[in-house]
């Protein structure tokens, strides 16, 4: 189960090509709401009006999102057998928030598999730490349950490790202390979230600010179904350029398998 | 100059919020116009509404596109001092033939810069290999001059080389078999193209069979401004599943600078 999260996610249809929802409290990071909260939300309006979930969505974020009633407007676009394009917008408090666009298709088992790739090694979630230190987590440390590894935990404490990459577990609904249910089923909105729920992976790097570096654009591709229990996630940069960096996810489910790729662009304010 | 390439992507605005161009004929893989060309002509009408070149643009693709003329609608989403933000839509013959979701913005150099990659090794342009051989050539393969690392070529011969990646050359206009002019000043619209110019990375795998692979969805960013000269492009992909794959690929210009990085979510049809 994710309860916090469907709660925190729900939409209700208000008519033709129209949805509220609520962006929730505790989702949020120092008063803006996270990117792939934001994400999940107006992606649960663009499944409902197609009847299908999410396989490709892109987010571009137009304004911070603040705690509060929103609207999102859908629009389809290509209504076919398989697959279903939509836009959409999600406004709040009348200013646009994101904008989207996805293709949103089941999961269809069969045709080619060669994969090249592993999942991140990651000790026991008990052995792994906090993605913030607890005293610093804001309500949003709360809602998700990510740890980090703790070889790649050293931006916590202003030791960055030189290298752009955080491996860790994601997961909803865990006591603070004690390892996530293993039979947990995060759905495919739930790797929305997984996929900007850590720490930006250059605050890693030496002569990178720690501090808000706003998500752009957010590109998640849905690669499978999870299996239940905690998600292993990596994600990694190499192009820091002129203060805007992609990074790139992974997350695996518990069975070995891609679940979903996401790649961002973010931006590193200028001082 | 690329000058072939720009009258082909050239658009004439026609009212609020609406341009013409034209699906251009050579510019097809087998009747159906190439997924990077239309992404740029799209975007020179999103990047002419709001006078800014693209920063990360998105396409997901709704029908193929045929020659013939096409009309563009462009919604300004924000309109920032920095940033815009636009969704646009081509169609063509009353279809809808991609839909775009995008952020513009000049390039501001400055900021943090921490490269961890470095641009393929590529032989001289002439010692590597046209992409298709020469009597299967569309007029596609005249438009792009694209010239692919030997060893990365055996998909052309049906000798798959297990590795999905292929590394290259990208320009236009240069004369079939004569190294291509260093000083051709290729520009972000051209990196659009360059980008989905090369064959689908996974006809390299075997297994996988060497046809027709329509793409989905396509990311493109633009991380810098081209020095002249030819580009250097990797793509590789590292997760077919279910018949589905992502592909990524770099972009580097002349001087050693990553300019383009794109992933795109493609299918192979089942038989």
């Amino acid at each position: 189960v994710q309860r916090g999260f469907d709660a925190a996610t729900a939409v209700e249809p208000a008519g033709e090509g129209r949805y509220t929802g609520r962006i929730d409290s505790g989702w949020d990071i120092a008063g803006n709401a996270n990117g792939g909260y934001l994400l999940a939300l107006g992606a649960r309006a663009m499944a409902d009006t197609v009847g299908r979930p999410p396989l490709s969505v892109t987010a571009h974020y137009l304004a911070p999102g603040r705690v509060g009633l929103c609207e999102i407007s859908v629009e389809v676009l290509r209504g076919g057998r398989r697959m279903a394009t939509v836009a959409a917008r999600l406004s709040s408090n009348g200013d646009d928030v994101l904008a989207l666009l996805g293709t949103f298709a089941d999961q269809v088992p069969g045709g080619p598999t060669v994969v090249d790739a592993a999942p991140p090694e990651l000790p026991a979630f008990e052995r792994c730490v906090r993605s913030v230190p607890p005293a610093e987590g804001s309500g949003f440390g709360d809602r998700v349950h990510v740890r980090v590894r703790p070889d790649d935990a050293g931006y916590r404490d202003a030791r960055p490790t030189g290298r752009a990459e955080i491996r860790g577990w994601f997961t909803f609904d865990a006591a603070p202390d004690d390892a996530p249910p293993a039979d947990q089923q995060i759905d495919v909105f739930g790797l929305l979230q997984a996929v900007d729920a850590f720490a930006p992976v250059c605050f890693n790097l030496d002569g990178v600010p720690v501090g808000w570096a706003p998500t752009l654009e957010l590109t998640v591709h849905v690669r499978g179904i999870p299996s239940p229990g905690p998600l292993r996630c990596r994600f990694h940069n190499r192009f820091v350029q002129d203060g805007l960096f992609e990074e790139d996810g992974e997350v695996w489910d518990s069975s070995g398998k891609l679940v979903a790729q996401s790649r961002q662009l973010a931006l590193i304010p200028r001082g």
